[in-house]
């Protein structure tokens, strides 16, 4: 592994869900952190229940905004004397919030993304690591997604504003970024979630023990990596020596073909309710925005030598577990 | 041909060089036409000579604000009592300028494109043409440029905003819009041309009769594609009797590997000047954000039908004869 013992960088959208578990494997691999958040989907008590009760550098800053980031970054330089680098994970990850109101993802998913570049242009920094999506590919059916897939049809307003965020931090990579990690995501489950069909499934059934009602008819078929993985596999592509064209732009996955939605309620029942009646509705998309299929090619992330230890199975019955045991805290 | 003697179209941008002759011929196919535009690139003059000394239906507005599209739609609302569809040509074309302010490419080139849609949702309009471009797919080397080549890594903000737009798009698409085409545009050349290397030759010519210097060796290798025939194949494709998914986004060019700068640079010589001597630079680029070489695949675009008329030598020796008929005026 890197010696990151000195490394400083900074975390946009670091008191989320996955910013949270990136944070502490970032702190964990040796690097000085800072973080800022609007605080929106994430919350001082992610960072001080996952990060540390006694973390002190995070920041309260829109970094949809050009003063957000200065005061970020500013902020971080005053503490450790300059910044590595930066992780990028700020974004509106409620997609049918999106569809509903395209400023949403405009704002929050890419301004942020406009505004760190400007800031890592003007302070000098050198490397972006960006928390993109699957989204990106738009429905492609059971054609397995790989990174050389074109042409792109993102279907949400939220992989909208990922291929465009991804844009932009390519041309930047041209003009003054020396170095580039784009992440595309897959479904991503564990805790502190905010959203998805695991965390929905169990606020139905604590509702009502008796049945779970499912939006669509269960055939969605989608792959899920627990977030313990990604953040795994985020900092292994970071860390390898030379940041390589491969690299730049790498889907991070489970290496299997996804797991039935009615799956995903047959776990979330059996640990929560095993007597309740599961109810589906009518066809195969849950909500306008949503891909209904996909598998996920992740030949690329393998071959720069990372392989998940999961499948999607055992990663949503892990995650339906952590979220259950933290519920009502 | 389809019959079009009804069809309302807003032209977004259409004061500039490409949008005066798109304007043109959809005026010639029996649409009406309602023309937005900033000035910033584009010009009256532009309309009165390319379009008509009479034509009322332009006004000037700032199409990267809800205000200026809502101005825009509703004048047309007012005139022809409805909407059928819109051509988004509006964009900030200087890709250095963009290059040197990032703010540039997203007001002019990514907001104008979010706020038409907005608008379109409003008011209820089904059909979307967008002028993207070559600029998206990055520099792929010799390999040819075909739709379906990924991961797309724009160079320029130019790129990076056009691929953000079409990604806008392809989510509307989902949400609101009935149908969609995206044209990626190669280097078009002709009247009335704000930029480019052929009236960037032109110019140096003038200023100098004796010597042209030429940004970059001249190795640089480029296909071009004569804007009669660009908007003839716009057209062709808006008008097929289904808007199939591999019609939404597909490449207008021309069918050879382009030509190369050195080539263009004696094409304008012998024009203008055949005693000046051609002084090349070094390296192959141009400027931060040039992508050097390119090939066009057209395969999709001949696959429904049209096939370009003249190559790449024949576009820029007839633009380079136009812009030089024209200077002065």
């Amino acid at each position: 592994m890197a010696n990151n013992s000195n490394k400083v960088s900074v975390i946009a959208g670091g008191a989320g869900f996955i910013g949270v578990n990136l944070a502490k494997s970032l702190k964990d691999s040796g690097r000085n952190i800072v973080i800022g958040d609007n605080l929106s989907l994430g919350s001082l008590d992610n960072i001080q229940k996952y990060i540390s009760p006694e973390f002190e550098d995070f920041y309260e800053v829109d970094l949809s905004t050009a003063i957000g980031v200065k005061h970020l970054f500013e902020s971080c330089i005053v503490r450790f004397g300059r910044i590595d680098e930066v992780w990028h994970l700020a974004a509106n990850s409620d997609i049918p919030a999106g569809v509903n109101n395209p400023n949403v993802d405009h704002k929050d998913t890419f301004l942020t993304t406009f505004e760190l570049l400007q800031g890592c242009n003007e302070y000098g920094i050198k490397k972006f690591n960006f928390a993109s999506s699957s989204a990106v590919y738009g429905d492609w059916g059971i054609h397995p997604l790989s990174e050389n897939l074109g042409p792109l049809k993102p279907i949400s307003n939220y992989g909208a504003m990922k291929l465009a965020s991804e844009a932009q931090i390519c041309a930047a990579k041209e003009s003054f970024l020396e170095s580039v990690c784009i992440y595309r995501f897959p479904n991503v489950v564990g805790a502190p979630a905010t959203h998805g069909v695991i965390l929905d499934f169990i606020r139905k059934l604590i509702q009502n023990p008796n049945q779970l009602e499912v939006l669509g008819n269960g055939s969605q078929k989608k792959s899920y990596l627990h977030v313990s993985e990604l953040v795994d596999a985020m900092i292994y592509v970071s860390d390898l020596p030379v940041s390589s064209s491969t690299a730049e732009i790498v889907n991070i996955g489970c290496d299997d073909e996804g797991i039935l939605v009615r799956d995903i309620a047959e776990i979330v029942v059996n640990l929560l309710s095993p007597e309740a009646k599961i109810i589906f509705g009518e066809g195969d998309k849950g909500w306008v925005g949503d891909v209904p299929k996909f598998t996920y090619d992740v030949s690329r992330l393998k071959s720069l030598g990372w392989v998940p230890k999961n499948n999607s199975h055992q990663a949503v019955n892990l995650a339906a577990q952590e979220v259950i045991s933290n519920f009502g805290d």
